[in-house]
């Protein structure tokens, strides 16, 4: 059996709801380029994004009632891929169908089921978010576009002390207590969890601005890794206020959705939410928090992008472990396992 | 013997007059750069862009009365490639001389003859093109840049269904007419000939614009494809007027020209002229139906090179073949013809 | 023995003193890319330009004054290239550290001694180059980028008969004083030099405006190449007002340091300086002789840079070879007797 390249036959982020309007949006995953569209009733579909006739691809053509329609010929394809027309004859010639992929739109998420093959189809729906629905809440997003293999961005996020270097005007700063936070990592077949605590310290200019601590903080970092996406649930209440441990703990909150999906061996699409319960007190600084996340964001991509033409500059080099690498390391056994063909029973 | 590329020992379009000024024009045919300048006793000549002692670009170089002059050590070559000025020593090695390819100037057209082997020359002169000098007639054109392949621009012309989906806003429009139009599909050794009728047909806006027609309009399109180039008669009379058989039918004129030249097997050069029949009681339109054409075949590139784009995407994969395909798929076999290597007899 | 591409063990120009500021400045030489910088007590180092943890850039990190701080997770290395610290880790792993390179700074100019293995030491120091320092003379100078192989400079430096078709606004013109000059060509095993006179000649626009010459002149081109480095000694005297042999000739002297150093096979690095005595009753005319020598070394950038893209164009084809060629032609097999492994003893 070949190896593949990319965990197959699962739900991967295509993107938010807010992204399909009434064009078709062209997006690669996992080396195919589909074609993302919703039809005016509101059903979405995600095809193959090559015309069956010329090649053109499908995304340059115009969302109509009963589906997708060629910007060269005019052929008509409907949410299963099947042509429905070809203008000035007939009948439909029997191969002329595109590929379909499951897509499927929930809590503001798009996912796409890429399968092994095109009759693989998924046994499962996609996981839900909660903190797009939950009325304590309000988010904000944005996709960014890597030049940099989707693991790197994943390999980041599972270690957040680089916040001390790369993010000193927002949520960094403060090397010290970053390098030096208490940290606990745990995984299991699916999952890594990475989890950085740093009670009493200085908040940061992000947290700060958004809620009124009248001192120092107890700050925590979760992290949990799903392979297709990362949850992480960062925030702060007054030091010594509460338990860290309790689910319920009141203060500042920052729930980050973050979808990382390939777009090819070099390359990925990074869907990232941040939702934020505003204090009551005080005007709703959302705007201020979604800003903030984006420019943190932003610096991340220069970092993980210098990072990957640098790993090209010096190919085959080893890199040197030390201990905050765990949790990426762990990730990264855990991807390649689910890469690795298992022998059949 | 090695299978060619491009078909070979024939003129193809270099280019109009009008762009040979003063100042030498480097322009790649079929994988060859070639210089082509025009010395100021109207002498036009074609050399290989490749001076021999440092190979600097002769395209880099001046013009002067005895030919082009090298811009890095000046070297001088005249009209048929032979180097005869060496700045700084009596004597001219040789050896130093450049490739010389056949070019004419004929009906404003450049053609130049590209020979299998230095040796090969042409046994016959370049096709004229007689609506550039016909006095009843005006004309303009230009020349654009295609980063896809040449025979995907002839299937374009071969084909004018695409009008009722690419071209809405000038030539195209009402999709029922154009898909529906009345087909005849001939051809020969080394021409195709697709000519489409659309009796009692809308005019469509560029028609409207350029001729008083009172209502319903018949309308023609006549490709004819010659290999190096298409002549394409299109127009309109008033409907019911006169015969789609007779040469000398009356109404509205458009008379294409279609110089494809292959720049790499990936790329290639379109050089375009419309020429018009004013309307005796109408301001010129001449200008605004050329204007029109060069907007109508700037959306044709686009939708060119992005189904070019997307079928390096999608390598290796079958097209659904539909009947509108008839013309082009001939021009292509006839191609294909060319290119098979002949048993010699 | 492998055949090496660059002439190793051996000082090459890596940067200009002011061009080292507080800032880690990345570049690559001879494909290794390297990252220099100037702690605050003013000593120099040359690391290579990958941290060993996650293989960022070093030239993406921030100066201390122990050294170099990565800017993603803050790994510190000295200027020996070893890692000093790993913020939140009490101990540095052994294996922590990256490549260093020699570096020097003399005469405002920094050198880099590239080895063929980090093993490998300089046993001497880098070439003096005295002009940068004499109070007769006032320089200023750049750095340009080239995408073309650093011997095309060289063969464009060590023959000037170029000047009359490239440079003809600045120190050319009047192509045949240039091609006729009076030429002596002399080399040794690491050098090469042309001499090229003028006696009696017009002076070029650059000239006529830097010195009060009352007619016409006697111009002398000394080109000294040195394999990292060529010094060229450019000037003249009133014709007929001294001898070219005497070393303490009058007049107009500029006075070129060209450092050329390979970026990789195809891209170079080509660091120049020009130093002039300013004449006694006039204003200084420095900044004018370095602003035209800058749009000078242009001329030779679009040139040359044409030049390679040709010869790519034109892969495999022979040059024809003319007198002119003498001195460039001595440094290229002087440069392959370097490349050719040596039997031992």
């Amino acid at each position: 059996m070949m190896r593949e390249v990319f965990p197959l036959n699962r739900w991967w982020v295509a993107g938010f709801s807010w992204e399909l309007t009434d064009k078709p949006l062209g997006r690669t995953f996992l080396n195919r380029p589909l074609v993302l569209f919703r039809t005016p009733d509101g059903a979405v579909a995600a095809l193959e994004d090559r015309c069956c006739h010329k090649e053109l691809p499908l995304s340059m053509g115009a969302v109509e009632a009963r589906g997708l329609r060629c910007g060269y010929h005019g052929l008509l394809f409907n949410h299963a891929g099947g042509c429905i027309e070809v203008p000035g004859q007939p009948a439909v010639p029997a191969r002329a169908r595109v590929r379909a992929y499951p897509l499927r739109e929930q809590d503001q998420i798009l996912w796409v089921w890429i399968g092994a093959t095109p009759e693989s189809q998924p046994q499962d729906e996609p996981p839900r978010y909660a903190f797009h629905a939950d009325p304590r809440y309000t988010f904000g997003g944005d996709c960014y576009h890597y030049d940099a293999p989707w693991q790197l961005i994943h390999d980041n996020l599972l270690d957040l002390s680089h916040l001390a270097y790369v993010h000193l005007k927002t949520i960094g700063g403060n090397p010290g207590a970053h390098m030096n936070a208490q940290l606990t990592t745990t995984s299991s077949h699916e999952t890594v969890r990475v989890v950085r605590r740093m009670p009493d310290s200085e908040p940061p200019p992000t947290y700060t601005a958004a809620w009124p601590f009248p001192g120092r903080i107890d700050r925590w970092q979760e992290v949990n890794f799903r392979v297709s996406h990362c949850e992480i649930w960062t925030g702060a209440m007054d030091a010594g206020s509460g338990s860290f441990d309790d689910p319920e703990r009141a203060g500042f909150h920052m729930r980050g959705f973050h979808g990382v999906t390939p777009e090819t061996t070099d390359s990925a699409h990074y869907f990232w939410t941040v939702a934020t319960n505003p204090h009551p007190d005080r005007q709703d600084i959302t705007p201020l928090v979604v800003g903030q996340t984006a420019l943190t964001f932003a610096e991340d991509q220069v970092v993980i992008q210098a990072q990957w033409q640098n790993q090209r500059r010096f190919p085959g080099r080893a890199q040197v472990y030390i201990p905050i690498d765990d949790g990426p390391t762990r990730a990264r056994r855990l991807i390649d396992a689910l890469l690795t063909p298992q022998q059949p029973p």
